[in-house]
């Protein structure tokens, strides 16, 4: 397969690349240091994107910024960052990316745990994981010649502890190995409208 | 308890205003036809409104468009209707109305049924409401003052049938007294975080 994966120099995109490009023929993608450049929140950047890779077996996602911050001062602007990157970015590359998906090609989007498992200073996150959630699910019955789409829904991973950890004491975390295979399953299963939960 | 009911006049809120009016001292408040009027998507009439009422006990929404329409020609901007009516307009109303509500108040919002049992032309909607979901989890562990915060996520009600029927073909529905319980539950019980989901 020819897959395009979009946050493809994070922490969980580098292990997506590394599980899938095993097997397949990887396009890596994102913002400002993978070879293809790539801002999902704007739509004219995914077209210029989808115009240079040509036709796609799937494409994974593992971008999208959100806003963590306290809920007593957080602004509407600060609340539209989860919403336009994460959030509305995830969908426009999945609504842009369907026309660029051979027959029988798939989606995986990314959201997270705190969609289920709130954490202080997490409304954005929470809100914005919960929002990509029922998107994937909704997307799956209309998507059309057979394209599928499912998201990977991942606790902290355990190389992340060092900058995250503090705020998800307690959390169980997970290699980011684990959370790489959800994505495989999703890229290289035949599962639709789902939501991989992963610790 | 002094209520504030938005969306006083539609389908749900007109049910919700008997059931709590009976015991409570009620504001109705709409865009168009109640006595109060506010669009939640504006932050100036947000402010405005609450400006106008004074410190109350309760806040219900019962408003919020989303867009319905076939996911392959949805454009941005469409998705962007549901995200800055229903999502972003309940989302505002949350954190500026807190800072009007008695200790211990609470804040009522409006989810629906789409973001569990998505139906065709309702991407929109599943994703918005979802998020509405995952934003109530989150806020409920960081109000400030014991103020409490839940999402009522109702089927099509009875009384919506002539008009929505057809989108929503095969699903039980629920007479909307059922749904005003729900909406009670929340504003005269003591949980926080819920989604109440009726039907």
């Amino acid at each position: 397969m020819k897959i395009l994966i979009i946050g493809a120099t994070g922490t969980i995109g580098k292990a997506v690349v590394s599980e899938l490009g095993v097997r397949h023929d990887i396009l890596q993608a994102g913002r400002s240091r993978a070879p293809l450049r790539v801002d999902i929140a704007s739509e004219a950047s995914l077209r210029e994107l989808f115009g240079a890779v040509g036709t796609i077996d799937a494409i994974v996602c593992a971008a999208g910024d959100v806003h963590f911050g306290p809920l007593a001062t957080m602004t509407v602007d600060q609340f539209k960052i989860g919403l336009n990157e994460k959030l509305l970015g995830q969908v426009q590359l999945a609504l842009i990316g369907a026309e660029h998906l051979t027959d029988g090609g798939s989606i995986t989007l990314t959201s997270g745990i705190l969609s289920r498992d709130p954490i202080k200073l997490g409304s954005n996150a929470s809100t914005v994981n919960a929002a990509v959630e029922g998107f994937v699910r909704a997307a799956a019955i209309e998507l059309p010649r057979g394209i599928r789409i499912n998201a990977v829904s991942a606790t902290l991973v355990v190389e992340s502890l060092p900058s995250h950890g503090a705020y998800f004491r307690g959390f169980e975390t997970v290699p980011v190995q684990r959370v790489a295979n959800a994505y495989a399953k999703s890229v290289e299963g035949a599962q639709t409208g789902q939501v991989y939960a992963v610790g």
